[in-house]
């Protein structure tokens, strides 16, 4: 049930970003293709989803804010893009197809990270029926997350280490930034729009962090363990490129004890939220069992 | 008198942007010595300073949105970084200096124009002693000019016509997108946080509007007829890149005869404001002589 809810939500957010970013003829054609190759490549649609899912559990409808969703997924996008780069990761496939600098060119993958990101805030700050106050406090909390001191200072980390083996307690906060610190801004979005309570945006918090965690874990065990044809890239890339990860630092097993913990400990912030957090637990609880 | 403002404001936008983005230690030490570099490179800070004198202008203290006005120096300071890769323009120099990936390498250069850009929106949005109502619109007018129909845009336009000679038209929606609607938004930024009216708003943009022009028409110039030694950087790189300019679309004497045509335009605009623009008026005429 809550797969086929995934997907209805993973469709509505595919439609709206079409009306966000469309096709464009004439001078700016070249820059709106670039920017919806990579958007329209077919992610999983987790942050949006998770943005919604956090307004439905504090009794809101979280379609209302599908606009800031979609926000969230053009940074998510970028973040990729520019991942990706020759300078950075170096990666020739993404989800089974082409990245997008071995299509466009570096210069414009550049452009179109740069296009997506400042397209994001604006997005954001024109969610309809919403006080302003709170568009305001949820723009700032996203480009909190995701700046210098998030998830680009976390990607800083990542490449500033790259070739040796950086300590468990640096690993943890390069994560935490460059991963953990979006999907924390997601979930604290939907429920600041939805107007929680206080103690449920805490709650909530408590979730992403932990769900971040099991995320990034799962993410370093598929790595090693996953198919490359589901994937959509090579395996093993962490360990050619010699990063650190929860499967190098601590051993296979380890990694797998420690992302249950982290998902048991994500259901359990949830508690207050009965059933209308359903969602949220089948989400986390997917981690577990995920192929890509 | 006006150079002698113009040097205060400077100073204070230097003073300001130090608390901003501070020196670190630690894990993020190298992402904000990064950002720094570029950031405190000694520009001329032209974006802070309008958005403070479009305050003025109107009446208000433009100092008291020194935070603001900061947030447009990091995100112009981002797109300078980004166009020098060696996927865009590939320059070695900027006022002098090594370009950022010259001394930090393409990966942390990307990373600290993305660090900027994000720091920006945040820096708006905690903009002190403003209405969340028009703190959300300043950053939504922002982050339009600076996107994909703004100067990513101009910026993808550019990129897609180098080495061949575009139409006048091109050329002049390319400026416009590139350098014009950042200038546009400084002004409108400053005119809003000080509670401009309507039509005291529709001065300042049409103002902005020839004042971006005569810049950029200026601009060509001086990569012509400039001095290496005072521009910091070689002239002749339009040329040698195949660029569309003023100069080349049109001639040296029509070029200067459009600058000055903007720059009266420009004052004009200034009219209702009286003393209280004199600072904008002086700007605006000063193109018209600058060396930098």
């Amino acid at each position: 049930m809550w797969r086929k809810y995934l997907k209805e939500r993973q469709i509505l957010v595919e439609d709206y970003m079409q009306t966000l970013v469309p096709q464009q003829s004439g001078p700016l054609a070249r820059m709106m293709e670039t920017m919806r190759y990579s958007l329209f490549a077919g992610g999983k649609r987790l942050r949006p989803i998770l943005l919604m899912a956090a307004a439905d559990a504090v009794g809101s409808d979280g379609r209302r804010f599908l606009h800031s969703a979609c926000a969230l997924e053009m940074i998510h996008t970028y973040s990729l893009i520019h991942d990706d780069l020759p300078a950075m990761d170096d990666d020739d496939y993404r989800r089974g197809r082409l990245t997008n600098h071995k299509v466009f060119g570096e210069g414009m993958a550049v452009l179109a990270g740069d296009g997506l990101l400042t397209l994001a805030f604006e997005t954001l700050l024109s969610q309809p029926d919403a006080a302003p106050a709170t568009l305001a406090k949820v723009a700032r909390e996203v480009a909190q997350a995701a700046g210098p001191y998030g998830m680009v200072g976390g990607q800083a980390i990542d490449l500033g280490s790259e070739g040796e083996q950086p300590t468990p307690e640096i690993m943890t906060l390069m994560h935490r930034l460059k991963t953990g610190a979006l999907f924390r801004a997601s979930l604290r979005a939907g429920a600041l729009l939805a107007g929680a309570s206080e103690a449920e945006v805490q709650s909530l918090t408590d979730y992403a962090e932990q769900f971040g965690l099991a995320f990034q874990i799962t993410d370093d065990i598929l790595d090693v363990t996953g198919s490359e044809a589901v994937l959509g890239k090579p395996i093993g890339s962490d360990e050619k490129n010699h990063k650190a990860t929860y499967v190098t630092v601590y051993s296979l097993p380890e990694a797998r004890q420690m992302a249950k913990c982290a998902v048991d400990e994500s259901v359990r912030a949830l508690e207050r939220f009965g059933d209308k957090a359903e969602v949220l637990r089948s989400l986390s609880e997917y981690l577990l069992s995920r192929d890509n």
